[in-house]
């Protein structure tokens, strides 16, 4: 019964919470009803966990970058720094204080040796029970390269190719142990099963590891793997190791064409098209009236500073210096970066089909850097959602709250229970571990 | 007249308590009072950290190695493996459960790029209100070299003197901000004051760092700093950077050499007495009677495995084979290992002035590793610890208990009332963090 029960429930979507700072709008720290000082506070972020918990989102998301942006100080000092806590601190500190949720941490594979890395998430999923996930990403900028060492970052597909190796080399670690090693036989005196134990000894192109961790096997076996780059090199990678995609599209013709591309990009990998879900990014302004939800809007356009506006584009187009052209004229051709090459990319198509000028561009991107932005009441922001759910674009979305906490709290009040009504999101959570909440399989152990 | 009171009041003695898996008695997981299992249970940890806070603990500790020592599984799987969380990672979930003990974590310098260090401790210290410390270790181990593409590891000379420099980026970066960088004034759209930021731009002899840190300045200015090397490298390292230092000595004459020494070799580093605290470890057998403790650690002894025993010696001698010695002989010569220096060092005294053959000094060292042990009465263990703090050989004491929790049930129930009532420990936290609580300045700015 319980099993038709199942089988015959309407495809549910998946909800993730990106949680940054006050807000994802370049200009929510202005905003008069937010508290900039809150993105430093623990009981800030451990209050938004909540509150996401409270409607039944598969996890929070939190972002990274390792450093502070080149720049003169006084044009950082306006509001380009990124200034959170360390993403997996963060969440270890919050898994301590919520029971369901997911918890997903962004943590570069270009500067910390993966044993570091598998360690941390081995530890962080067994002590919130199998909630973790991993969003992979390789650091672009030679911003963040100068602390770490070096001059300039690695080229992007060296740096891809190192993430390939990298994310073997923790999976690896990950399977250091069986699920069964642990006896704990006092009488015995054996503390774990001696065939149970597997060293990997990996000898790689930069990486020689020996393994294992000192710890037993995660909880669920791998914490969810997550990616978010979308060009060539990054869906190659995606489509070989991620389980879930935060991407940024802008129309549904672009959605729908990366969602079947990628699907397509598993079938040489032997992975079902469930096994990976793709979540593109939605910056939802939402009001009790359409015109209530556009004049939020506007308010927050309006508190754009132009300086950090062209300072936003420099950095996403690859930092080519922009002063030299005129603000009002179009967006000059450019090389292709090192740095961020898809939202490069995604940036460049927006300005070309939208006939945009660098004034434009910026004023577009402002809000979501690149992700689509959705405006209206609840019913439309659950339309437009579910219009890419139904018609093959999504498995579901990453919501980037445009202020915080009100913009999650608007969200979960309003826009979670339209979705529950339409039978597309869960009432209750079924499962325990973030896995269970996406259904992902819990991956078998390599060595077995 | 409050002054008189602080300046009139007796001299305080500090206390961490040393939390390590289900306790540190190398039979301690089998103890039949014990849950092996406890070892990977984060409310387990949650627990140990509410009860050492109800105890008026300075801080809690936590130890740390990189990886699975060498060596049969058969052997390992007999118990010489440390299973615990990472401590960083626990230490952040535990700091949101509790409220005014210290959080003290391990971290080694030697595969852990700075930036990453500095950061976490960062956000730690952010999050906790200023509990934090770090306990900085080099890993001094091949079998943790070959987890970071080593074949073996640093020699211990030049291991040392890294430490020196990372020491420095470290806090270069944690002066990244000044205190009152940060202005978040929403009308002139001015985040923080572009004056207040600090590159560090440090290039030395092994690493290069710009700087700063995307975080504010630690609300203890630094975190505390720990060391627990006691060899003349560690004690140099010390002298010049630490504010901490958990030692083990065994005798009252052998503690105040080193208290004495260590204290004098602040001078040339222009630093007070009172700017090092020495904490020698000990660990406290305690009975209602005399006999009982005694019977309490004989129980423990008897589970002693002697095939772990004498692989415990192995791993503190300096990797030397044992095996060809007979059991009941003397301890042989043996060269200075480039591994843990002072722990060979104090092995090998330990068996000369006693006249200890090999079996019987694993049985003198399987409780507490080289540290004291102190077996008797609440009344007798404070006699023990009043001891030494009254007569120049600590400031405090670094608590190991044998097994976990009772261990430290038994020491926050029966000895901190007696150390109270001598007047010797605190009744109720006055400070809010881990300086305050220690009597520690916090530092100033280097950039100011």
């Amino acid at each position: 019964m319980w099993r038709i029960i199942i089988a015959t429930e309407k495809r549910q979507l998946r909800l993730g919470a990106f949680l940054q700072g006050v807000g994802h709008h370049l200009a929510a720290w202005r905003h008069p009803d937010v508290d900039p000082r809150n993105t430093l506070r623990f009981d800030f972020y451990q209050q938004l966990a909540r509150t996401a918990e409270r409607g039944k989102f598969d996890a929070i998301f939190f972002a990274d970058s390792l450093g502070v942006p080149d720049g003169p100080p006084e044009l950082l000092a306006r509001g380009l720094l990124p200034s959170y806590l360390e993403p997996l601190t963060n969440l270890a500190a919050i898994a301590g204080v919520t029971e369901r949720i997911g918890l997903i941490a962004t943590v570069s594979t270009s500067y910390l040796p993966p044993f570091h890395l598998a360690r941390k998430f081995a530890s962080l999923d067994q002590l919130s029970n199998g909630r973790t996930g991993w969003n992979l990403v390789t650091s672009g900028t030679d911003w963040e390269a100068r602390n770490f060492n070096l001059d300039t970052q690695t080229p992007h597909a060296e740096r891809y190719r190192h993430a390939r190796e990298y994310v073997d080399v923790v999976k690896g670690l990950w399977d250091g142990w069986s699920d069964d090693a642990l006896l704990f036989d006092q009488q015995a005196g054996l503390m774990f099963d001696p065939a149970k134990l597997y060293r990997l000894n990996h000898k790689g192109e930069r990486y020689t590891v020996r393994g294992p961790l000192v710890a037993e096997r995660p909880v669920q076996g791998y914490p969810v793997i997550v990616q978010a780059g979308s060009s060539g090199d990054g869906q190659a990678l995606a489509a070989a190791t991620a389980e879930v995609v935060f991407t940024a599209q802008q129309t549904l013709e672009e959605g729908r064409r990366f969602y079947a591309g990628l699907k397509e990009q598993l079938i040489p990998h032997g992975r079902s098209a469930d096994s990976l879900k793709i979540m593109p990014g939605v910056l939802p302004v939402i009001g009790r009236s359409a015109q209530e939800a556009q004049d939020k809007y506007e308010q927050l356009q309006g508190l754009i500073d132009p300086v950090l506006g062209i300072g936003l584009l420099n950095a996403f187009l690859g930092n080519i210096d922009l002063s030299k052209y005129p603000l009002d004229g179009p967006v000059p051709e450019l090389p292709v970066t090192e740095g961020w090459q898809s939202r490069q990319k995604l940036f460049v198509d927006l300005a070309r089909r939208e006939n945009l000028s660098l004034r434009q561009l910026y004023q577009r991107v402002a809000g979501a850097r690149g992700h689509r932005i959705v405006i209206g009441t609840a019913e439309h922001v659950a339309d437009q959602l579910e219009e890419w759910f139904v018609n093959g674009a999504a498995d579901g979305f990453n919501i980037l709250p445009p202020t915080l906490p009100h913009g999650l709290d608007d969200f979960v009040n309003l826009v979670v229970p339209e979705l529950q009504r339409r039978g597309l999101f869960r009432t209750e959570y079924i499962g325990r571990t973030l896995r269970e909440h996406l259904g992902l399989q819990r991956p078998r152990n390599q060595f077995e």
